[in-house]
């Protein structure tokens, strides 16, 4: 591979150029109107307007990106995360104009995004699944099913989707009125009445693992990701390693990802999600990302493997340079995702001009940001501007360590606000010191001793 | 250890105050008049200017930097290196007053910087030493001598110093006159004709050992750095490991420096630096640094170990945590030292105020700096502004991610210069890539295509 074009923008094309520079390849940035002073714009070694502001007219565009790709004569296309990373019609558009999709085939992808295959892929190839029944027959098999499943259940509408058709069951007396509603409702929403149950796991903790698998049937697992720390679904704070799996449960998590992966005849870098039940010290399947994740710098801290790195080489069809008894982890790594965003204001959109940027530096620290000082953050896409990483021995030092970094961090202009405080707060909370939490931590603390704002 | 004064200033005082704060321990930053922007002033806890710009009235001063120590209630004292860092006296006044010098005590420091005391103290410990004679007698022996040290060897007035009353005699048709002028001139400028003969070691490569040593006997050593590419006698890149030793000469070096470290019965973080002599594969000891080192990061970066949080732990009574064998390099590490000089007119100090700042980040990249946009470089102190240090499995790949790290960094203002067109200009040169250089390299290699600029 001699020249990547980098379908992406922000910190993640940034991280791409990188690779791209070290490894000797050539590259080329897109960006539109709205990008046109963006520092993935400066750093690599061409870059190409492919449209106006609206991702949909220029990141999301199939015939700005193949057009430059072929004007360029770039070898490959690397997507980064969001945008057309987990678009199967795009990998194939690639495949098809004979550009390589820096990633999995389409037909991975396929697989992994349509969450009834995943979960049938899953089971042939033994990744637990959250234990869950057939279409319940009557209320009397419905209670048995429950009863072996152990409350709380999750009653699900088949024909349901997007969190509509479900209801939760505590109790018999909840499952056999949660039965009949859901029944009722689903075959007037959905003209088909027929509903599942599935073991309802209220408290647990995301844990990811970290695979790489080449085009020549080699599979590695790199460990966990621990991603707990979320507001409304997305991740705010990441660490490697977990500070809730044992060993045990690490390698078995690690045993179902590499599966997972081979289920799907995956090739690259890729991430299975599951939903670690720390209770039960039981971990289920929850999905598959096909493509680098923003978290992925804690697991290249703590395994010493550059991941962007390994996709290029992949994607040039090398072999995998270690097999898996070659990763070894190393300390902990902690990263925070630096959003221009209000964390006072209920994490409200805070974009504008940087005047000020100092960024943390030394031992152990690691920033992968887009920004630099005069730079205008445009409102438009997403919020998160910098990853500030740290590495050190345990997670008494990491969070030492990020204190400290966080300390020294300065992002400020007119009208700009950053999660900054924010992970303040969080490093010097008590449970998160603690470790002992789950998804619904930020839900249920007042990190920022402002009750209305973090939730 | 609950508070400590950093006698120093720039980037090193930022190094110490960033350990500092990892370890829960107050700092506090002292500063001249001409530093009141300073980074370390506005990272330490508490800060105060102790005099004019001048570092005689100021950095170098003792009253003013123990009067601050004393006010504030620092429990010790960290010199970082320059200034105060190697002086016996100084070490001393701190022991007097009671407060901790972060650093070996003032006997050790005395036996390292008074040289015929150190290779006194060296040849009793069994470190190797340049081999010499005692003073001639007449030329017959003076040949005889010659012959078995080998030439060329260097003829040197037992009363000289400064350069003066040295000759170097690569034939004995050499020695036989240098001798005799030797012993004229001695006799006329010392009053003393005494010469002696020791090895002439015209080629080699600086390579130095960083030692920890505690305050209960144990003494590590962390491997080696090489300091082989300088500009008249100063370090302008270092390097761990050496490409040059094997692993069987990097072992006897660690073991002579841990020797050396014993012999001065000393504590602390320290550097034994040897004239390795690649031709002969051998070493001698050239001198002790009793101070953490500016290069010290790239063994930090191999060994995992944080240097100046090991130097506030050992000062504060700890125990080393890990023993000799606990100690493992991994992969390799370069720093390039970004001065404010203009290296197209002959190194010109250039200082002046920083209006772009723009830092490289991302794996394996770290910057010691204490610059930031909107500074003013003074010009009244050392002219070296940040550290870049890279981190990679390889020679070759840390030298491809020193150069995509340089392409990014920007350090611009109205008369600054850096040294980054320099650094780039020698990660592209084919003799520094080859590995194959000595201290002359830079003499002899014409590195930035100027040949006036480099020499």
């Amino acid at each position: 591979m001699k020249k990547v074009l980098i379908a992406n923008r922000g910190e993640i094309a940034v991280r791409i150029i990188r690779a791209c520079k070290e490894l000797g390849i050539q590259s080329v940035a897109v960006y539109s109107e709205a990008d046109a002073d963006a520092l993935h714009v400066k750093l690599a070694d061409e870059a190409y307007c492919i449209g106006p502001k609206l991702s949909k007219d220029s990141y999301l565009s199939f015939p700005a990106l193949l057009s430059v790709a072929e004007k360029t004569g770039a070898d490959g296309i690397h997507p980064g995360y969001g945008f057309v990373a987990e678009n199967a019609d795009f990998a194939e558009a690639c495949e098809n104009a004979g550009i390589k999709f820096i990633g999995p085939s389409s037909d991975s992808i396929k697989i992994m995004g349509i969450k009834d295959v995943a979960r049938t892929t899953m089971e042939a190839a033994g990744v637990p699944l959250v234990p869950g029944t057939g279409i319940v027959p009557d209320i009397e098999t419905g209670k048995e099913w429950a009863a072996n499943i152990g409350y709380p259940v999750i009653i699900k509408a088949t024909a349901g989707g997007g969190g509509k058709g479900i209801r939760v069951a505590r109790t018999e007396e909840d499952l056999v009125k949660g039965i009949e509603i859901t029944q009722k409702e689903a075959a007037a929403a959905f003209g088909n009445p027929g509903v599942y149950l599935e073991k309802f796991i209220e408290y647990f903790r995301h844990c990811e693992i970290q695979v790489l698998a080449d085009g020549h049937g080699n599979v590695v697992h790199l460990g966990e990701r621990d991603c707990t720390v979320q507001r409304r679904m997305q991740k705010l704070v990441e660490e490697a390693p977990s500070p809730a799996l044992s060993a045990e449960r690490r390698a078995e998590m690690g045993e179902a990802a590499v599966k997972a992966a081979q289920a799907c005849n995956y090739e690259g870098a890729g991430t299975i999600e599951f939903i670690y039940d720390y209770q039960e010290d039981r971990f289920y399947f929850m999905e598959m990302n096909t493509r680098i994740q923003v978290e992925h710098p804690v697991t290249e801290m703590i395994t010493g493997i550059d991941l962007v790195q390994q996709q290029l080489k992949i994607a040039s069809g090398e072999k995998l340079p270690f097999a898996q008894e070659d990763i070894q982890l190393n300390g902990w790594a902690i990263e925070c995702r630096i959003n221009a965003e209000n964390a006072y204001k209920n994490f409200m959109p805070s974009a504008g001009t940087v005047e000020t940027y100092v960024t943390p530096g030394g031992y152990g620290v690691r920033i992968d940001s887009a920004v630099y000082a005069g730079y205008t953050i445009p409102p438009y896409y997403d919020s998160m501007v910098a990853k500030l990483i740290v590495h050190a021995d345990t997670r008494e030092e990491a969070i030492a360590k990020m204190n400290r970094a966080l300390s020294e961090f300065e992002v400020a202009g007119p009208g700009i606000n950053t999660t900054i405080p924010f992970h303040q707060a969080l490093m010097n909370n008590d449970v998160f010191k603690s470790a002992k939490f789950n998804t619904k931590f930020l839900e249920e603390n007042d990190v920022l001793g402002v009750a209305e704002t973090v939730k």
